[in-house]
């Protein structure tokens, strides 16, 4: 890898998304023009104790903010639009994305008061839009959510090709199939490097058509006509949910959607024109009871064991309207997402303990790429250099050996991590520095004021709780006026270890007295010695590690 | 379903292990004899903040502990013998099981000091011990642990066949295979009750052969004749060590066995002849560094992701001896069980970033029957009643219409919760009452001292940390003579959240006052005041909800 002074290399910089699924965001830049990828969020992982949600630290935009022309947005996953009012917030940026995809956002704007300031403009499938020095066409792709772009990004330096979240389906539920003639073209142009989709690179084949569902909807419809049938699947799959909409209409049955996430989505989508409902088919969940049992479908939130969400509350017999009756059929229409498989079987066992029949077996399919998916995408391509995206390390490495299988030099081929900055240009690839990219963690109203510390804390506190000392001296001549009294909390159940209290408490004072005995003054040294006697007891004693808290008062 | 008086029923009682896997443990109950079968301990799910292990109730032993006759173990998993030394401290039973698994089982005494006082006894395959007016037959089955046992437990109502953890391997590694012949006998005789696993009840198809994953190692072993290999497994599964060690044998490696349960259930594999290690093939972890690395293999455990375990440190970089270098080679030989994917899918980033290439595919089998084998056992035992055990409902549910395809008359099928007390005979099946099962928690050396209020305040200070008030007033004047003070953890970041934690001490200030200014002397509402007021405030302002705590001192 050499660098000619001359050529001029176009740089790409993931703040988000590899490493960890979700938080997708992307700068392109090519000299005074910064154009922005996606703008997602992600949610916690285990150890992030109380947080909701985790956005992309965009530092290095607003240090360089006169320089971002525009967000351009591949589709309307949370993983991809969800911390745009979060960043808009921070820098204003214009927004471009398909009709579907913007009608989301906007959902997202006005929840957070922003339509008036942010510029928007909705892009058709085929249109190219200005940026600065870089250009964008927008692709038609097919994924679980409909108006699915991948982008060409025109740059001096040559023409990136993003993929965004995509599969192939020759046979889509709504619109046409992704536009594999328009990525031949620029194959033929020459494109300087893709960035292709990496989740499913681990499995071999053909993701299957979305319409392939709707198959087996049609079949269990057949076989349960008559029992209520209740649906989960996720809220933003319009496809799924129209399939869904059509069997239920060739069964006779009405509609209810229930979950508030879904009846935004489903609600953008029928004024958008992206899903067809026939008339007198959607009813309003008060009027269920009108109807008999055998005669509705239920479309819910809630496939992935969500607590919150509408199938978790109807398990649990706390959702305000539904309860489940025997004879039920429930059908799954997702596959856990890793992480989620414990709830998901939790979900499963509440409903079949109240008498439902659950269907779970190919009543999903993916809306991610496949390897045969991923190397026609290479082969129409053809681009010089691969930068596998969206994936833990594991799916880039895969990406990095199906791509060197299909003929790409092992030098083209760049495995990133957040913060990278890729230079990239015809005639050498390289990260030539990198920038923060820590998600910012959201709890609550709070953005950016839960850290490590905090987090630590909390994790302590869950693993073996808390004990506070409290004691409360005499100013200037450090008589014990009150304590040591000891307070706990989610360490033991208190009433039955009223020993273990006493004992605690004679540490304590022992401790205190010890300090005072020596004079000790410095209140550190002394909050010190008893916390570092009584977690010498306690582990002694019992094998644990509360958090100890000795507060010393003056009076 | 009618009773006669005259015939006298068979109880079963699973005192856990239904609903949740884990803590396997049923009492077999006719007249004045209790048969213990199994007894495990399962792993806290999510909401058990803190928790080590999960132990079963054994009141109903214990309250009929002169009827308890004996423990009979079927096999040496965790889950069917991790809570013997706790449960033998409450209820002395003296313990069968074969020798492999007495010999697992005896490591456990040892380490809590109970090998003086409990009977034990080695029992072979095809013997019958006598216990009160039960007689209890191990029958040979197969298993992911050498030794596995069925029971035939002969009572006066009829025959009862536990099958225990079990799939059918006609060519296992170790020993015979299941005797199938036996199962037919007693069908022939006539079985009144099939107990049978229903793990993989979902799972159509048959079991492969533990066979079939030495196969994949040899391939294995060839293709990377340059490379260090790692094989990580369950620490149990002495089988699946003898395959490693045979192909290691095989390919001239020496072979290093790292960490602690797997060396110690090796350790007593080999003493008791359930493995066989050729001469010079097993060498220290210590020798590692004389061998070049292409001619050593490394068995470990933490294949499920553990935190603390040897592959777990070692990808981190913790480990004391190892560390993984470019070109390792680390087969992974097990699958997530359900709720592990995310550590296991964590490790197999971090081994791959540090260059090791990662193999997870054909290198495992299940230890569980699937459908199909399922089948074998009701058709060769034809049991009158049918009980599936060892699931979650949805596993129960199933396997219960599983056994109705196959002609088992619906009534006869049991689907049991854990405490129900069912009774059976010729003539009916009927659950006449329940006895106590909820979980007993371990935490450090607490055994019961956490219960609900405990990990209600864990979970709470896990999500939103505590806020802690103190005051303290003159006593007889109630006078304030300090305070109030504030102290959070796990809250915010208190350096950059110093305005927020002024305006928390305004706001218990002012409760305080308001209280005080009415005469309020009564320090538990002046506490409820000072907590609903902060409560409120932090709500309104950050939207989370931390724990309050306001200690008042009197001097």
């Amino acid at each position: 890898m050499k660098k000619s002074e001359d050529k001029k290399p176009v740089k790409i910089i993931p703040l988000g998304g590899l490493e960890q699924i979700g938080m997708n965001i992307t700068a392109i830049e090519y000299e005074d023009t910064i154009v922005v990828v996606d703008c997602g969020l992600s949610f916690p992982d285990d150890e992030m104790l109380g947080i909701d949600l985790v956005i992309p630290d965009v530092t290095y935009l607003k240090e360089n903010a006169d320089r971002v022309k525009g967000l351009v947005i591949t589709h309307g996953h949370e993983d991809h639009i969800g911390a745009i009012p979060y960043v808009e917030k921070e820098i204003n940026m214009p927004i471009y994305a398909t009709k579907l995809t913007m009608g989301i956002i906007e959902g997202k704007l006005k929840e957070h008061n922003l339509m008036q300031n942010i510029k928007r403009k909705v892009v058709k499938h085929g249109q190219i839009i200005n940026l600065g020095c870089l250009r964008v066409e927008f692709i038609k792709t097919n994924h679980s959510i409909a108006d699915a772009s991948a982008l060409a990004i025109y740059t001096p330096a040559g023409i990136i090709v993003h993929t965004g979240d995509f599969k192939v389906d020759y046979t889509p539920v709504f619109g046409e199939a992704i536009d594999l003639q328009r990525f031949a073209e620029l194959g033929k142009k020459g494109v300087l490097a893709l960035l292709c989709d990496s989740t499913n690179v681990e499995r071999p084949g053909f993701t299957m058509s979305e319409r392939t569902v709707g198959r087996t909807f049609d079949t269990i419809f057949a076989d349960n006509q008559d029992h209520r049938i209740i649906v989960a699947t996720f809220a933003s799959n319009v496809d799924r949910v129209q399939q869904i909409v059509n069997s239920a209409y060739k069964f006779g049955r009405k509609v209810v959607v229930e979950g508030r996430s879904m009846v935004n989505i489903i609600t953008v989508a029928e004024e958008l024109g992206y899903i067809q409902i026939p008339d007198n088919t959607l009813i309003d969940i008060e009027q269920l009871k009108n109807y008999p049992d055998e005669k509705t479908v239920l479309i819910t939130t809630g496939s992935q064991g969500e607590n919150m969400a509408a199938l978790s509350r109807i398990a649990a017999n706390i959702h305000r309207k539904v309860s489940i009756k025997p004879g039920d059929t429930v059908i799954l229409s997702s596959t856990p997402i890793p992480g989620n498989e414990k709830a998901v079987s939790k979900i499963i066992n509440e409903l079949e303990m109240k008498g439902a029949k659950v269907i779970f077996q190919d009543t999903h399919v993916s809306g991610h790429a496949c390897q045969e998916e991923i190397k026609l995408i290479y082969t129409l391509t053809k681009p010089r250099y691969a930068v596998p995206v969206h994936g833990e390390y594991r799916h880039l490495k895969c990406h990095a050996e199906l791509a060197e299988s299909l003929g790409i030099d092992k030098q083209h081929i760049c495995i990133l991590s957040s913060g990278d900055v890729l230079e990239l240009c015809d005639d050498y690839a390289e990260v030539t520095g990198s920038v923060p990219t820590q998600g910012i963690l959201v709890d609550g109203l709070g953005v950016g004021d839960v850290g490590n510390i905090v987090l630590r804390d909390r994790q302590l506190l869950s693993q073996n709780g808390l004990i506070i000392v409290t004691v409360t001296l005499e100013g200037g001549s450090n008589q014990v006026l009150a304590g040591p009294d000891i307070v706990s909390r989610g360490f033991v159940y208190v009433r039955e270890s009223e020993n273990l209290m006493e004992e605690c408490r004679d540490v304590a004072e022992d401790a205190l007295n010890r300090c005072l005995d020596h004079n000790v003054t410095d209140w550190g040294k002394i909050k010190l010695t008893i916390r570092d006697d009584l977690s010498e007891f306690l582990w002694r004693r019992t094998k644990r590690n509360p958090m100890i808290l000795p507060i010393i008062t003056e009076v």
